[in-house]
């Protein structure tokens, strides 16, 4: 919508810890239970529940088992921000 | 996040048909059903589907039995958009 992109992503295990410089990052969990690291704490986002990460805060989202998610974001934002490496995906992949 | 806004919204009935006119609209389902009247069209969405109404494209939402949704769309959207009316809600009511 607008700039904005809706990505659908099934997480399982460690991402790596990053931050986004320019946007803030919206994380819905739709089906099953993910948690995000953050700096001085750790979050559980569970099914139906939906987490706000501010621009420019590090954080390190992982899930035990897999989970399904939508992610909110402005078009263009790199998924491991300024962290870089293997984990990097390419944008625009449409299902 | 940034300048959007997600919005919790209970809706039952009929709404006034509208548009607005800078910026597109996302609803996502979250229990129930509702439906959307377009100028050719009426669709139906389901709990966990959702629907980006194109910027100044008329819609009329309308739902049978309440129904549960999430907007998103940036800060400061009118929710009758160029309709007014009595339907007009206030902006920021946080819950």
């Amino acid at each position: 919508m607008n700039d904005y992109q809706f990505k659908l992503v099934k997480i399982a295990g460690d991402f790596v810890s990053h931050r986004h410089a320019h946007t803030d990052e919206v994380f819905i969990v739709l089906e099953g239970k993910m948690n995000i690291e953050f700096e001085n704490e750790i979050v559980e986002i569970n099914t139906g529940e939906m987490i706000v990460v501010p621009k420019g805060e590090k954080h390190k989202p992982f899930a035990k088992e897999e989970c399904k998610i939508m992610l909110v974001e402005p078009t263009g934002v790199v998924n491991t921000g300024d962290a870089g490496g293997e984990l990097t995906a390419p944008d625009n992949q449409w299902i």
